[in-house]
Formats: structure tokens, sequence, C-alpha cells
């Protein structure tokens, strides 16, 4: 049997992100197949549209949209000081050679890492697929996620 | 090999409960088996008395109670702000068809997901089995819980 | 095959930690083989000098440490209150006869639950493996936590 890693990858948090792509590369750079579904705040991590941007299909969601800000602007789930800690952190992470999330999402991308995006959250957040990165490979239901994710370890974050 | 997917529910956050319930809903509806293994503040769902009361056994317990509010108090986990995301969201998951919390835990009893209370976390919390909604089928400790949960795919949400 | 249970331990929150030594403990004492991976702020749990203390290796790294702290400074993921909160939680837990993390973890060390660091955490931290207390096998890369995990069941806390 082929090994298989599985991440519900709900959260916006720049630390958590970090722990989903080093797994995602990690697992995938041993020959893993890796599956991330992408949720909630975790969606924020693979909009096309860097930045503080109004992404999103109404006035709130698009408000929604630019408080997230996407990856770049992901702060920490804990000492966060107004967003200086992830900054601080990726200083951290050049200065020890360690890669930065943005870094390992290019990573997963070159490993053929599997991108999902939840249907749900999307109708929730008025996000649509062509607000995603063109890796999103397809828009999932937690039925037909649940199926992909099948005989493998499956992780939420 | 039936399928099986149990969660532990630790959580007390909207959008978190939310997740647990779109899964548990999601999985059910497609023939599995799903346990809910409510802990911690996820307790506060499960709650038969609804909004900010004085649930628990003793003034500590009462004042965790009615700060925590059951489920319909629960606060967003990112951008809270002070309790109006989580009535954002209800408003957007309405004008979307998406179900709220509150529904998807009814379609979790019609589905009928096991529902599973921490009994070490009640003991912290001061709480009894009467004070949940009789859907709650055992109160379980760890050893309990992972032998329900043996052979299928399990999640800390 | 045995029974396995293998979590990653991310979470520095006294909240959190406490359900990771529950089910760490919990599992150990019916005869599963668990092992405990410590990533990020759950490093800090681990740490041989307990206390707000300047442990890493530059200033920045040190006052991360710092503000850390340890277990025993470990703050509640909700409802926090400046910290009480964890006073709080620890009183209720000795009045209920329910252990507290502290005493948890001295369980795990006794039931030989495996511990384990993770290896780019501590560079980014700044981290070496006699920052921790000796009862931490080992450090280890995503590949080789997975490998040990394989089988079992796996949890991201």
């Amino acid at each position: 049997m082929a090994n298989k890693l599985s991440i519900i990858s709900f959260s916006g948090d720049f630390d958590k992100l970090t722990a989903v792509f080093t797994l995602a590369t990690g697992a995938a750079a041993v020959g893993y197949e890796v599956n991330l579904f992408f949720t909630f705040w975790g969606l924020d991590a693979i909009k096309k549209k860097q930045g503080r941007s109004f992404v999103g299909g109404t006035a709130l969601t698009k408000l929604f949209g630019f408080f997230m800000g996407g990856l770049k602007a992901a702060p920490v789930s804990r000492l966060n000081f107004w967003g200086a800690s992830a900054s601080i952190f990726r200083s951290l992470m050049r200065r020890n050679n360690v890669a930065t999330p943005e870094e390992l999402l290019e990573a997963a991308k070159a490993l053929s890492v599997n991108f999902y995006a939840c249907e749900m959250a999307m109708h929730i957040l008025g996000l649509t697929k062509e607000d995603f990165i063109p890796e999103v490979k397809d828009v999932l239901g937690v039925a037909s996620f649940l199926k992909i994710a099948d005989g493998g370890q499956t992780l939420f974050i």
C-alpha cells in the first residue's frame, strides 16, 4: 500500500501553515501521496491574489478577505505582537536556513502535492475556483475528501 | 471494513465546531460510522441548557459555564470582533444556503452520529451526564474512546 | 498489530497540553505504543529549565523562550484572563482529583511514552537537545516521524 498523508488545512495562522507545508513537503519528499484540503481560514493561503485585497462575492466577504490578507499577512497563533511575530519568525527562518512558508508552498507545488479547496467554505466566503492558484486541482465536499484520504493518515491543522 | 470517522471535539469555537459538524454529517451521509467525543470547551456545544447559564458543580465551574455560553454564543477563533463575527458568519451561511452549526447538530442527530462526553473534562468542569442533550450515549475515558475509534480515521479539532 | 498512538504536540497552551498528556497516558496505560513529537510551542513543555528563562541561541530566540515560560506558565487557549485561568484549572483539577499537566508528564515518563523533538522547529528557535528533559529520545525530521507513526493513529494538537 502506498503511503498517504492528508491534511485538512483549516488554520490561517503563520505557524500552523508552516506546520502544514513542512509536513506536506517532508512526506512528499519520501514518496508519500500528499493531499491538502484547504478550508475556512486556510483558503487564504492558496489565493491567487496575495496581500490585503478585497476578494469575495459580497461586501462582507470582501471585508473578511481584506482582514485575512493572505499567507504573507498571516498572524502567529500566539505571542503575535500585533503582527511583528511573523516577521521575527521569517528572519529566524532565513538566518537558520529553514524554509519560510512561501518557499515551502513552492516546494509543495514542485513535489506534486495535491491541493484541494473546500466547497462549503467557499460558499460561505463567496470564493470561486478562479480566486485560487492554478495548482488547486479540484473543489471538494467532505465525502469526496474522505474518499481521497481513505487508507492513509489524516490530520486536522 | 466499514468506514469510520472519529473526532475529538476539543474546541468551543464557532468555526471549529462548524468544521466538526460538517465533517460528521458529511461522513454519516455517505455511510460512515461517526463518533464525536466532546471534551473541554467542546462540551459546551452539547449542553442541554444553551445560552449563558450557570451550569456546573461549584461557583468557579458555574462561572466558566456562564462565560462559555453554549453553541449560540461560541466565538470565532480569529477576527472575532467581540462576537460580531459569528453573527456575520451565520448570516453568510443563511444567505448562501449553507447550514449553521445548530442546523448541522440537528442533522448529526438525525444521521445517528454517536455523541460521547469526556469523563475527565466533566470532572474538571463539574458537569454530569444530565447537563447534556439526551443524544449523548455515554461518558467515556481515553481508553474506551480509543477502542471505539480503532480502525478508522481520528481527528483532533 | 500493536496499537499505536502518535501525537504531533504543536500547541503550548495549558488546555491542549493537558489533552496531549491525558491521551498519551490513557493510551499507554492500556498497552499502546505512544509517540509524542513536540514541535513549535509544544517544545516549551519539555524544556529542562522550566519557568521564565532565557533559553535559546540568540537574543531573539531567548526572548521567545522568556515569553513562553514553560509548562507551568502555559496560558489557556480561551478565556485566559491574563493567566489566571490556568491557576483556576489547576485548582479545579486538584479539587476533583484529576491530574495536572505536570503530574501527567511524570506519568507519561513512567509509562514509557516516547518523547521526540522536531529538528526544524529547534533550528528556528535556536534550541539544542541539551535544552530538553533527558527523556527526549531523539531529534527527528518529518520523514522519520512519519515512519514511527506509520500504521497507527496520528493526531495534531
